[in-house]
């Protein structure tokens, strides 16, 4: 086939080219996975029997809801799992960021510093504070947030006021900021940590794709003041829908706790609220799934690790493009499996794309830039080139666990 | 019993009369019952095989999360049941409460008149839109918001401007209405909409307890714009958590599935958002368990029918109290059961409470007047008379299906 193609070049080379690198990367795809032929779903959850024993042991219990022994021991064990000093188990992840944002002490009217590249819900959890997501760029070897842009652009754009960060433009405090670790990868926190402490910024991690990454040993989620977890259908493992809050505060925890459960005093039967509090806790149904799927997280980890090595093996001989891969230092859990085209080839994305899922072999482009979005256009923001860069050059390919050849 | 009571009364009239009625309602209590020896929780799901069967099979197809045919056909199954035309699952009675407002076109810092006798979720909602709740008294029949009693204060504290009703004393526009059918009663609710349509207020029904309910043969929800129902684990059937928000407006039931949905415009695969929207979907695990409850909710109906009933049998020889019954031309779901005390026997509530769950049989006061809890004190409310007569006469017994005898 390659020699074949390298024919063809010499009559009509830049349409050669193309044809021979979506169908390069077609057939490397392919070849990573144990069942090309089949529709491929971007990720899909691994569940087995342990579920099934677990979800029908509440069940029979009949504590399928707000109280029960699963939303315990899943609490516990993703504690124990993460490194977590306590960890809350919510109804979803966005839940668990918007919670997590409140606890760090974000107001109504401050700023947020968010990346533009990542998924709606870390701006969206900014406004539910009834704050203002203010976006910062990515930079090009994690996809995280770009520590060094991100120092230069808060000098040149804030000051101090009454120990704040204060935005000069808006006279807005800046009260936080909420690096997210995309498609799984860390982010250089330690770098983002070092510019946080510098502005006096709460730092609250969206690990809503990173279950299983770790920085330096230490697991995603646990290196800022709180951290959220997600469990959605799509994410390494689920509850079906489910996420959690990490922290290293007890007091903090227990008022994760209070707030995720409508902020009830505890009474025997009185029914006390002292604050507007919130409908957010896991059920007990939905928590059993999620001790299951636990379970088998070392497993799925190795899994994923090792598609990621079949598609290395298959996409690293062709040019122009990368497969994002663990940080130095970090260990990821390999959440989405992703090709990052050169800016020479992003005119190939969409072709790339088409060709793929014309495959059945499930395949998307990065999240639009939250930044671009409608409800947020008009919020601040510092010039976001990589992101725009980066944008148009994902690919996520099929990532479920057990696809590998 | 009744003849030595009788005796003793001579002697120290006042004590006696306690201890006779306190003894007499325990014993009326423990006779409605089954099985009074055993600790008997205020609500307990019932559940069953086909709840394994449904839950098993959707464990199987791994469609546990976001999409899924459980879904779809809990969604057909209570707009069917209920005669909506449309019905939208969600995480929650909360969220749809949330989601119905927003919907009403609530809009920040209008107010929305809701009940101070209500779970506190109602208030809550409506911080949630960034709106102020504005307090309602209740009446004593149904325990409902009073129609007329709010028609003369709205005639009192409010002027029609620009086509809108603005509270004088605020200048904000309030711009709906909600009540509530407390305990699964219907409130009078033709009376209270006379009124909504005479002040030009929207009316969203909070039908969080009243799945089952029906006003006239309409079910409760489906009567106002938008409405409510909860599925936590104390409502007549649980989905673990869930929550669905009905209405006959296709329109409002696409942006409703659109708005719980992140706001998500629909794409194969890219990630566009035009609002902040939420992440509120029900997930299919949650769906499949609500189907099999779906499908035993007459049985289940009938079952708290039976149990009114017993309690009725042996409450009704007491005097200075009623068990809270369904409205005239409704039928209730009888979710709990409910006594209330003359004003004359107020103080025995405490002791009532303390007899009845000592003895294992789970009781509860009415929720603590949302109006005067902390986040809500300062907002404005009509003289909640009635409201704070009742919370302290309310006592909800044991109330789960098949504890008749």
């Amino acid at each position: 086939m390659k020699t074949i193609l390298e024919t063809i070049n010499c009559t009509n080379k830049k349409v050669t080219i193309s044809i021979k690198k979506t169908d390069q990367i077609l057939e490397a795809v392919k070849a990573a996975l144990r069942e090309p032929q089949k529709f491929l779903p971007l990720h899909e959850p691994s569940i087995g029997d342990l579920e099934k024993q677990f979800v029908n042991d509440c069940i029979e219990s009949t504590f399928v809801s707000s109280v029960g022994k699963y939303v315990d021991r899943f609490e516990e064990e993703i504690a124990k799992y993460t490194g977590a000093k306590r960890a809350v188990a919510v109804v979803n992840g966005t839940a668990a960021l918007h919670i997590s944002l409140l606890l760090a002490g974000v107001k109504q009217n401050e700023e947020v510093l968010v990346p533009g590249l990542t998924f709606v819900a870390t701006a969206n959890a900014v406004s539910y504070c009834g704050a203002v997501p203010h976006f910062v760029d990515a930079e090009e070897d994690s996809l995280g947030i770009d520590p060094s842009k991100l120092d230069d652009y808060l000098a040149s754009i804030s000051e101090f006021a009454g120990g704040c960060c204060i935005n000069k433009d808006t006279g807005r405090k800046i009260s936080a900021l909420v690096p997210v670790h995309i498609f799984g990868h860390p982010c250089k926190i330690d770098e983002i940590l070092e510019v946080t402490n510098k502005y006096k910024l709460e730092m609250v991690e969206d690990a809503a794709e990173s279950l299983g990454s770790f920085h330096k040993g230490k697991h995603t989620g646990t290196l800022g003041k709180l951290g959220a977890i997600s469990f959605n259908g799509n994410k390494i493992i689920t509850t079906g829908g489910g996420g959690v809050i990490l922290t290293n505060d007890e007091t903090l925890a227990d008022y994760a706790k209070y707030l995720t459960t409508t902020a009830k005093v505890l009474h025997k039967w009185e029914y006390v609220h002292d604050r507007v509090g919130y409908n957010y806790r896991m059920p007990n149904l939905n928590a059993a799934l999620g001790c299951a799927q636990l379970n088998r997280l070392p497993e799925l980890l190795r899994s994923k690790r090792d598609l990621f090595g079949k598609y290395q093996e298959q996409i690293s001989p062709i040019d122009g493009l990368r497969l994002l891969s663990e940080p130095p230092n970090c260990s990821s859990n390999y959440w989405l499996q992703t090709i990052i085209l050169d800016e020479a080839n992003l005119a190939l994305r969409d072709e790339i794309l088409a060709i793929l899922n014309d495959a059945g072999l499930m395949s998307r482009p990065a999240w639009t830039g939250t930044h671009k979005l409608k409800p947020f256009k008009d919020c601040p923001r510092m010039k976001m080139t990589t992101t725009g860069s980066l944008e148009k050059r994902i690919i996520n390919l099929p990532s479920s666990s057990f696809l590998n050849r």
